[in-house]
């Protein structure tokens, strides 16, 4: 079967099982030449496995496998630039892998062709010049990262999870393959898969409205309870159902804000190291006073798929790490103003916040 | 307000009430110069009125009225051009208009970088060349034209109505702005929205199906449904709704096909002269027998806006006349194949399809 060919109008990409046979075709006229390097970040995960087989790689190219056990930091960004630009510069970016991967990949392209530092460019369109060419395919859904013009990095210097926001941040193409998903284990596919349904939950609750992101989010959740709503998450259809969504998400929430959900997660991905989709998760699991009818139906979505979202993480920190907790929490003023108003610090007082927390 | 910026994830736009407002950042560093030639195709509807004080329109700047009385033609795309010929090439096409409008701003673009005649690239990836960077600004929701991946043309010399479809007709940028649209008359709105409405009914039905376009039609049609059969499919929310709906809708035809009703249509348009959006219409009404649940709706929503489908038009026609309707409607294989497989021709004989036109 042939992959769809997306046009333009949605960021041109590929989208079938098996699409990632195509992806020389993608580099075609791009990074095709004998000398022409193209650089693959891979999920480690993949190291060794049939996957790499698969790629069209030629003798100029380069392969480095993302480190995924931790997310990315800024400081993890940094060295591996300095470490590709000790080779000639590639032509492509080829990221593959869920959204560290990606999200590495997409920071990795831009910090190529833009001087300084990865946290120099943590915030709101400060990427002045267009990145290295860069495709995006992921192997887990949910994320959003292959459709978002962002790319989430740790700053723990500064306490501070935040992304480049930026045009810039856009991969100019993407390989979407529902087939790249089928071995992704249980639990994590629903943690991820619920990446997508979170912020959009978010949005759609948020202030910062419009027409657009709205109606990518309302399909986008559709999806969702169509994926986890029924008995096999993991059929081939429900793998590109949320394939969709994932992407759908990413359109929606780059045009538009998350909500409360986020800053808590970054808060538990900041102190207790918790990766990002199943602390969205953990935080979304006690929710039931700002998303009520999310919260349970983000319930019944878990119990249908047998999966136990961790509980009783934060109960008993010290008072340390819950001042850590809230100060990686309540930073996030764009996501918490979008969900509660400008008087957002009003509502949540440090005492609100950990109580918040030992509820998780 | 400022518009919401969407990033190249759905390639590049604006959606805003007021967005046309911002169409000079648009062209920043595109076609800015003193120098830069800035095309505007516009609806003659608009000639000497409010909009056109509007534009940022420069001395080196030309303005074209398209006259939509008819829909455009390939022999009046190439009079078009020739004529633009005559003058410096411009930097920048900008079509302002409903969707014969934008097909002719896209097929002028094209055919300015292009060699030969609008004729020769009637089909699909014939379009070797960009064309001149090119934005498009809807004054009327529904065609899809806007997201669309090409540009209908009637060709009276092989009395067929087909268009190029090509990457390269997509346009570069889009302003949406649904305040455009206040002014558009009920009957009008009416029938333009519903191409929408039926173009994602047709993607839905048929066998050509994808998750992607598939989450396209069906966000398009629920927000169909919540304008056409609501009080007032006029509102400014309903207008913005309306304008995503056909966005998402161009979205999803662009990666997919329609089916029957359109085939139809262009048989009415070829040979009767009924502009394509009340053809579809009229065609649609008539469909119980093969899209029975969505024509029972769409009569719904024509009954709730107090809008008439014309009846009647093809009872009493010369058997010349039939024949010059069939000829111009089984032409369209690729659609007719989406609708009924490869035996379409045996489901729809001329017998059938005289039977089919006499209804309406």
């Amino acid at each position: 079967m042939r992959p769809v060919r997306i046009t333009k109008t949605v960021g041109e990409y590929l989208l079938a099982p098996g699409a990632l046979a195509h992806l020389g075709e993608v580099l075609r006229g791009r990074a095709d030449g004998q000398d022409d390097r193209v650089l693959y970040l891979i999920d480690h995960y993949f190291r060794g496995g049939k996957l790499i087989e698969r790629l069209p790689l030629k003798p100029a190219d380069a392969i480095l496998y993302v480190d995924t056990a931790d997310e990315p930091t800024t400081d993890g960004i940094d060295a591996l630039v300095r470490r590709v630009r000790q080779n000639p510069m590639p032509k492509a970016v080829v990221g593959i892998g869920g959204g560290a991967t990606l999200d590495t990949a997409k920071a990795v392209s831009n910090l190529l062709t833009n001087d300084g530092a990865a946290a120099d460019y943590q915030g709101w369109d400060l990427v002045s010049r267009p990145g290295v060419f860069k495709i995006g395919v992921p192997t887990v859904s949910g994320t959003g990262a292959e459709a978002s013009r962002t790319c989430v990095m740790m700053n723990h210097a500064r306490n501070l999870k935040l992304g480049m926001n930026s045009d810039h941040t856009v991969f100019d193409r993407l390989v979407l393959d529902p087939d790249l998903t089928a071995t992704v284990p249980r639990d994590q596919y629903f943690f991820t898969g619920m990446d997508t349904y979170i912020h959009c939950v978010e949005s759609l609750s948020g202030r910062y409205r419009h027409a657009f992101a709205d109606a990518c989010s309302d399909q986008a959740l559709r999806l969702c309870r169509a994926v986890f709503l029924c008995e096999d998450m993991r059929s081939a259809a429900n793998r590109e159902r949320l394939m969709v969504a994932s992407f759908l998400g990413g359109s929606a929430i780059g045009n538009s804000y998350v909500g409360l959900v986020h800053p808590f997660s970054a808060g538990l991905s900041m102190v207790l190291h918790t990766h990002h989709c199943v602390s969205n998760c953990i935080v979304m699991n006690v929710m039931d006073e700002f998303y009520p009818s999310a919260t349970e139906e983000f319930r019944r979505m878990a119990a249908a798929q047998g999966v136990a979202v961790p509980r009783g993480l934060c109960r008993q920190l010290s008072e340390q790490q819950y001042r850590a907790l809230y100060e990686a929490t309540i930073v996030h003023a764009k996501p918490l103003t979008n969900a509660l108003g400008d008087g957002f610090r009003d509502v949540l007082s440090f005492d609100k916040v950990r109580e918040i927390f030992r509820m998780m």
